[in-house]
Parts: C-alpha cells; structure tokens; sequence
C-alpha cells in the first residue's frame, strides 16, 4: 500500500500554481450564504478592499476595484479600463502571459507592440528604454511580475522607474506573486496594478482584484471595451453604495476574507514570502539532490513555481509519474508552457517544508519503484550534483 | 425577544433573486480543493456540461459552454461571440435586464435597435413581427425570459416561433428561471440560452454557462469582442481537453455539481417549478391576506420574485420594515429596479412553504409593531381583499 499524504480535508496536495490548497478555516467560511446586498456582506467587502490597499500602503492614494471571473478577467478588465482609445501599448513578453495580453490587445484593437525575450531570461530594461525613446507614441506599458510560465522574476522596480522616468504609465499583472513580496505603492509607480484571490493570498479561486492610482483610474472613465469588464464603472458603483455591479461571488468573497485574517496573523507578506521561500529552497536542494536540473538560474527563481528539465532517463514518462504522485497525494502541474521540455512543481498554498519534504520522498521513492536512476537532464546527464 | 427563523447554517433565509439560500450539503461540496486539471475535476466539469444539456434535451444538437463570473458576464459573452461584426441585433425590453443587453451592445459597437414595454406588461408579438418585417437587417433577437426587474414571465415560445418564422436567430437571456420551467432544445428553436449556477438551480454565484445550437456555435468563430468573455473560444478549448482555458472557479463547480444532483433528486424541472410555484403561490395570497397587492396579473407572474407596490401608510417605512424583517431572519431584496413604488420578495432558493409561512407570520407581526393597518397601496387604498 502506498504511503498517502493527504490534506485535513483528505485531499492531494497541490503543488500548482493554483488552484491551490486552502486551509480548512478558508473553506469553512464558504459554509453561509449572504444575500449581496446585505448589511453583513457590505461590510466584509469593504474590510477586503481596505485590506488589500493596506498590503501595499496605497489606502490614502489608490483604489481597490474586485472582479469577479479569473485572473485573466481582471488582467483584460485592467489593459481594457486603462489604455484610451487613442492610446499605444508596449508589452513586455517573457512568458506565456505576456502573450495573453498581446492577445487581449489584439481581441479589443489597441495599438500595441511587444519587445520579447526567452523564457529563462527576465525582461531587460535597457531594451525597454530604448524602446521608449524611439517611440513616443507609446502610452503604457505593461509587464507581468512573475511569469508563471517558467517562474520567473521579472525587475519590477527598475522596470517601474525606466517607465515613471519616461513619463510613461505601467500596467502590472503580478496575479501568481501578489503578497508574496513588497510592493509599495508610495516608492513604485503604476497606474494599476492587477491580482487574485486565489495565488500568495489562499483565497478559493472566482475573483481578482485591481489596485489604481485613484487619479488614473478617474482618468480611465469611457476607455473600457466590455460592460461586465469595465473597472471604471464597477469602482465607482462600489465607491457608491459599497456594493457591486452584478451578483458577486459571495462565497469566494467571505473565503478571501478569511484568508486576509490569515495572512495578516501569519506576519502578512514578510511571513507569506518568507515561508514560500523556505518551500521553494527545499524543493530546489531536494530535487537537485535527486540529479533534476531547475530551467532557470536560482538569482532569476520567484519562490512560486520550480521549472524542472525532463530527465534523460527514458524509463522517467512524465504521465506516469505526475499519476502515481498523485496517489502518493501530491498534484503537480501537468501542463507545460515553456518552449523547454519540461515539468513545474509549485511551492505555494496552505503547506511547508513539511508537505515539500513529503514530496520529495514521494518522488524519490517513485523514481526508484520507475528504475530511474537519477532526474537529469539530457545536455547536462552526469553533471548533477 | 424576537423569534428568528434561521436557516440550518444559522443565516437569515434570503428571499431575493439571488444569490439564495443554498442546501447545506451543496455548501458542504466547497470544502475540498482540486487541482483544475486533475482527472477528478474533469470528470465534474464533464457532467455538469452534459446534466446542463439534459434540461433541455440538447446534448445532440447543442453544446454547453460554462463561463466564469456573473450572470452578466456570460449575457455579454453570448451577445459579443453571437452577433457578428455585419450583424443587427432587435433587443425585447421590458425591465432592467432587456435595458442591460442595450448597454452592452453599446459598449462593444453592435448595430442594434429595441422595442420597449412598460415593466407589468409582457413583450409583445406582434410588435415583434411588425419590426422583423420593417427591418430586415436585423440578423439577431435578444430576450429575457423572466425579467427579475418586475418578476413578469415573457412569452418564450410564441416569440421564438416568431422569431424562426422570420429566419432571424435568438438569443435568450434565461438567467432568473432556467431550470424552474421547461425548455425543449428540440422543439424551442434557439441559437443560445444563458443561465447561471446560482438561481433555479440553487448553486453558488460564481460561474453562468451558454447552451447554444453547435452550428450557431461553430458559425460564431472570431465574432467575440473579448478574449475573457469568447465563448467559442472556451469552448474549443473544453472540447479539445474538457479543461477551462483560465483558473475555473473550482470550489463553486464542486457546490454546482452537488446542486445539479439534488436538482435531479428533487425531480427536475417539473419538481423545481412546481416547489417554487407553490412558494409564490402561499405568498402572494399571504400578502394579499395582509392587504399588500402585486404589480403583476397572476397570468404574468413566474414563480421566481414578486413585486408589491408599497404600502400607502405612512407607518410602513420601508427601510424599518427591512431591517427588522431581517432580525426575525428573512432577508428581502433592497433593492428597487421598477418604475413604480414598490418592493420584492424572492420564493427561489432551498426554502418551501414552511418558509413563507414563517415568513408571512414575521411580517403579520411586524405590520403590528410598526402600527401599520394594512399593506394596501395608495391608489388601492380599501379595495385589497
């Protein structure tokens, strides 16, 4: 019989990049129903707004704008609400959802164009600035801060001041590493800033949420191409009578604000960052230990997902191994979005070392149970550690 | 001390349009996390789509295509992917939700027109006719089945038959009743129906879907204005790996799947509406025992919401009645979309007559603390039986 390792809910582990696993408390929560005009939920929906402006001190100069939907709903709501008609986007592609914004601009005909770069590499700023200096019709800019893709950190701040210096406006998605690292609002500039509920923050998944510079998002009236998209609207309904637009995801939103609860007693993004952390070195020694090679270099690594090249070893068969992990009660993530061939292991959600170090024996013991001597990759077999 | 008649997770019982009172055990299906691309969550997302499409006996003909969000996001993603950029689309207003479907025409740049009634009176055919004659460059007819605005039930069938005598397509918004009353894909004939997990069918708000004819869908292809919101899009990716192509809203699927299972239990749509149609029944002739009268005919009045007009003493403060109301454990709606002076009771959610009973008895006895006589409207003032 294979040693399970199951959740308190008797569930597999989710090592994705969400959705991922919640706490029982954060489900628990779901257990009520609330009419959304109701005096209970307005108050639960303004203490998450205020929250979530509180996580970047941005109370007093930015506004929170939920949505319901994805992250992809409110990173389209965002690129829609915030680049004008006669507006030109610049974005800033190392990953699959950078692409997703080429594609949103493309789907509403905005004025774009995109400066590229390799999976494995972060977006270069000295490229971004020449770029803006060649055309000033560019308006905003738009850059994701960790690409989920590969993993990922891209130079926010340096990105944010090369933007600021040249006048120009940024557009954030940061969904996957929201809470999970310092974002000041008072230091970086952006005129929005894109997020959910469900990635550092351990909400369910059915909501995201838009952080603005109150001016610009005051400036945004008119721009967006979609009613049920528009955060102009949806703000100033909320700023109103504190209530959203159409029927909110109630359940999700009295989950989130338990999750907040959570985060703040857990030390807020310090302890939120610093215990992804600690999940994301443990994975990276223990697999390397096991001869698996990380895509990326550790400097380049956000503390959200591990990409890891394919072994060599043809008895390692990628569908075999990502099943009976999981009936070691472990999911990882089997798609694949990077060029590279290879496999994603995440390390957030409601788990540490302890759940990592579960997984890490899961793994080695299966590895041996495949006749799979060691995780190495093709080009670098015998250079493992 | 008040009694409160408390559902058994302790919450007011919400007698509004939604989001409703939900069964426990449906409440109960959230308290699990799955991976969205896991085999177990597959499976659910798999015969959601199938039961969906069982309602209306479409599986053959038609296909299901669920869609994060509010129910207005997935009316918008109907009319943006439907309506082609050459098309017009003749909008059947008779409320709040007809006037949304112009809003959003606006919004995406949909050469559109509308026919209007008064919100007691139902949409008109030959009205109808007349226009389609008159115009024949309208491609497109968009209608709402019920309008939760004044709780009227339009005249699907005769407006569908009218609708395909004069080859135009239609595009029904069914969102307040769909599973409470039949729909037969085999003999309605329709390009695309929405609805949503969280009226009739008594899951959790969070998520809609679009049933449409596979042709209609297929013909659809680069029509959508939104990469969110392109129901051919979500749909060919479903049909490809029955995976959704951004993070589902997993934890409401898990309810909704649950829902769907209590759905059939209870009977289906012949149970449902026939539950609900007792509700409406018990309060609206409590009501009237009371002296309150409806906005509506009872020929007009789907089982869903009912519109009272206010009473005409001036001891019935409406916010006073609503608050306490809520003491006793009855959430009402707050909110007033009608032309005229009214308000609305819901008799949709996991509540039977037990309830309004309960319900009738707390407002039998309010009226008394308040002081106020009757709930007879002013122009009606002495005739209410």
């Amino acid at each position: 019989m294979t040693k399970r390792n199951l959740s308190p809910t008797g569930d597999p582990w989710l090592l994705t990049p969400g959705p991922l696993t919640t706490s029982l408390t954060v489900k628990q929560a779901m257990l009520h129903d609330y009419g959304s005009r109701d005096t209970a939920f307005i108050r639960i929906n303004r203490e998450i707004r205020e929250q979530l402006l509180d996580i970047i001190h941005g109370r007093d100069s930015h506004a929170c704008v939920p949505l319901q939907g994805s992250g992809t709903f409110v990173v389209e709501a965002m690129i829609g609400t915030f680049v004008p008609a006669a507006g030109k986007l610049l974005i800033l592609v190392n990953g699959a959802y950078g692409r997703r914004i080429v594609k949103i601009s493309e789907y509403y005909g905005i004025n774009h164009s995109a400066l590229e770069w390799p999976e494995d590499q972060p977006v270069d700023v000295a490229q971004l600035e020449a770029a803006l200096k060649a055309d000033t019709g560019i308006t905003h800019v738009a850059v994701v801060h960790c690409e989920t893709t590969s993993g990922i950190l891209n130079p926010l701040a340096v990105v944010a001041a090369c933007v600021a210096e040249h006048g120009r406006a940024l557009l954030i998605d940061s969904m996957s590493i929201f809470g999970a690292t310092a974002i000041d609002a008072g230091s970086l500039r952006f005129d929005a800033l894109a997020a959910s509920s469900n990635k550092c923050l351990e909400g369910v998944p059915g909501m995201g949420f838009c952080l603005a510079r109150r001016e610009a998002l005051q400036a945004a009236k008119g721009n967006a191409r979609s009613l049920s998209l528009d955060l102009y609207d949806q703000w100033q309904a909320m700023e109103a009578n504190a209530q959203w637009r159409f029927t909110p995801p109630t359940h999700c939103l009295l989950a989130f604000h338990q999750a907040l609860a959570e985060f703040h007693e857990a030390g807020g993004v310090a302890g939120r960052g610093g215990r992804y952390r600690k999940n994301c070195d443990r994975l990276v020694s223990g697999m390397r230990a096991l001869g698996f090679e990380t895509l990326l270099a550790d400097e380049l690594q956000a503390p959200i997902i591990v990409t890891f090249h394919m072994p060599a070893d043809p008895a390692f068969v990628f569908q075999t191994f990502y099943d009976r992990l999981r009936e070691r009660g472990f999911v990882i993530y089997p798609g694949k979005l990077t060029v590279a061939d290879s496999f994603r292991i995440g390390c957030i959600g409601r788990l540490d070392t302890t759940q990592i170090e579960a997984a890490l024996e899961a793994i080695k013991a299966l590895l041996a149970e495949l006749g799979v001597a060691s995780g190495a990759p093709a080009s670098k077999q015998g250079n493992s550690i």
